[in-house]
């Protein structure tokens, strides 16, 4: 019987730079009387990752362009804000008050190439702001070769964040780094019930995995950013959240 | 500790116009070993409500409108099928070779409307063709109440579907039908560890629970149409799939 079971782990603390996630991990685990068993998934919130890899800018430090402060007074926001924006970015696809959509520099299209503001720390409010990860593919390798020196299981790793999307409303958890686990399952070759080829070929998993995190990681006090998946049918492929990026020539909406 | 399990129910058999879904799953149920608990929600894949509803179409039937063969043409489509996906649409978004992709009467932005070829029975296969069900919402409130009648609880319902994206390869599961659900869960008020206002305030919960069952589900002959998810956090809810649609006014990528 084909069964998933996905548990928040309890008591990660806040996160600060050089914080080492595996030994946070390890203790949650035991905090939810886990083992880490092999095929087993670690979802695990960007916001953490980047944290403990200190992706913070300090506004205070950054000197808008032209085009940022532009673009700021089109959506309404601090032009150090969106300089940081544009810095992550490759190219804007729509502004308008409140909304900035930008395809961050790793392919992703999503608001505010990934700078947040939200949930940092007291001492760096306002002032501060963070990224995504430098390269979260890599973050998710490092992350799964220290659990696997601590617990001795190559446990898949998916880092999430959530995305918004057109023509839906409500944000869901998409993968932006993944190890261990396929980001897409192609399934061209098989075939329907009626022995037709599917038309329907490519699932993204790890998106879909991601989503499913995202549901029991909640937002603000009661957060856990750290969610113990078991029964991943797609467990143990390698693979990277390129495969999930559209490249912009297949891509109708931009 | 908060944890979500998903089980994918055995031994559903192929659908047809006129079963009762409410006995089929029950007899799932029971086949799991699992008994239906207040805040359980199924997760139940459109083909299946569409089967059942009997929302097919044989293309000997339809004759295609000058319009229908004109996209037909540009697609590269049986313009039967394209005068389908006409008539369950309020418009067209995109065309290009081999992808067609429409607003959904409901308002859903998908490829081909939903109209469907794969996994139509064999003796009715390439004549036929299946589309979504005529008031998603409410056949999720139907097999609600059926089931209430067959068990005695109120469980939650989330119809999916698998639909493409912008920007992003693969498919992902969504809900197009909702009882008992909340489509989006709306976090505005609340703050986050620092008690700054949360930016993102709308979770489309709905959503991600239908990606977390897709997960289950599969495709072709290993499918397993019905996925019984125990510990979704938001179940109780009355909600719409309307909720779900972003107006055309306020979306950015048509």
């Amino acid at each position: 019987m084909r069964m998933l079971t996905l548990i928040a782990l309890p008591g990660i603390p806040e996160v600060r730079p050089g914080d080492r996630l595996a030994a946070l991990i390890v203790a949650a685990l035991d905090r939810a009387a886990a083992r880490l068993e092999p095929d087993d998934v670690l979802i695990v919130a960007q916001k953490i990752i980047s944290k403990a890899e200190g992706r913070f800018a300090r506004l205070s430090d950054v000197t808008p362009s032209a085009r940022a402060r532009e673009v700021g007074r089109a959506v309404g926001r601090d032009p150090r804000l969106v300089e940081l924006v544009l810095r992550e970015s490759r190219g804007v696809l729509r502004v308008k008050p409140g909304v900035l959509i930008a395809e961050h520099r790793l392919g992703f299209v999503m608001a505010n190439a990934g700078v947040d503001q939200s949930n940092v720390p007291h001492a760096e409010t306002a002032e501060t702001a963070l990224m995504l990860p430098e390269d979260p593919d890599a973050s998710a390798r490092r992350l799964q070769e220290e659990l696997h020196e601590a617990c001795g299981v190559e446990a898949g790793i998916v880092i999430n964040d959530s995305f918004g999307r057109a023509w839906r409303n409500g944000v869901t958890g998409v993968a932006i780094g993944v190890a261990g686990v396929p980001a897409l399952v192609d399934l061209r070759g098989s075939a329907d019930r009626e022995g037709r080829p599917l038309r329907v070929t490519q699932v993204a998993a790890a998106d879909e995995l991601a989503a499913a995190g995202s549901l029991l990681m909640g937002q603000a006090d009661e957060g856990c950013p750290v969610v113990l998946a078991r029964g991943f049918p797609y467990a143990g492929r390698e693979s990277s959240t390129r495969e999930l990026i559209r490249p912009e020539t297949e891509d109708l909406f931009r």
